[in-house]
């Protein structure tokens, strides 16, 4: 079985998650998807991003999986292209919203929270916690990683 | 009251947590200082990071308070410096496990996991879940995030 090298293929999930969100605008493009954006003059106008970055990163999130690109035409427009999350780009909700928690606990903007994470059904505010398989919190300083069966290196 | 810019001081929570540890490479030196490294040594052998990259990384990261630098020295030899969590810094096994578990189910790899995250007391597997104030875990795709008393901005 032709195996591929480390670089070709790394192993770590957290090498393999950044390859294809790990860069701040791909992350934000993600965040503004995630609050219901779908449209390029969207993502431009609101993240200030510039067109020809904005351009390569939708096409990484698409070729990536995580953006469906769909094409649209309003009356009297040409052919337009929107961007909408696949399963596996609305799953990122659990990175952007462990950003969120992180950065409201340890590095709070003075005007208070910017977004809030909450149960879709009745708006209940939600957070990222650790469980186990009883479903019962473990508090975040007593989790441990560990090296799994593809661990490659010390640690 | 002399009101800050939002590039000065942006609001959104992912912004802000990405100006402090949003680069790849920052990101992994968290991940192996999780794994309990601590050495200059260490963090650029197992990542292959330049040296260079490495010496200003670690600069950004004890600035922004996630890392805390000591020195040591081993006989023989001249003083060093070994790079250290603090709380907010351990903190951010919440933003790795996000990434671990996206990756896990989103973008395996052929080899299996390289990374655990494990209950410290027992070894058990741990997973991060969305709760709320019950602590009943709310399935990810019935999560929502809705503009914070901060946003400015459109949604």
């Amino acid at each position: 079985m032709p195996f591929k090298s480390l670089v070709e293929e790394p192993r770590c999930q957290v090498v393999r998650t950044l390859d294809v969100v790990g860069e701040k605008w791909s992350l934000l493009i993600i965040r503004n998807a995630l609050r219901g954006q779908t449209r390029f003059s969207q993502f431009r106008d609101q993240l200030g991003i510039p067109s020809d970055i904005l351009t390569a990163r939708l096409a990484t999130l698409v070729s990536g999986g995580i953006l469906e690109k769909r094409s649209y035409r309003e009356a009297g427009s040409r052919e337009r292209f929107s961007y909408h999350l696949t399963e596996a780009g609305r799953a990122l909700n659990i990175v952007i919203a462990a950003l969120m928690q992180w950065g409201d606990e340890y590095n709070p903007s003075p005007y208070g929270q910017a977004s809030l994470v909450v149960d879709g059904d009745n708006d209940d505010p939600l957070e990222l916690a650790f469980v186990g398989a009883t479903r019962a919190a473990v508090p975040s300083a007593e989790v441990k990683f560990l090296p799994g069966p593809a661990s490659v290196v010390t640690w």
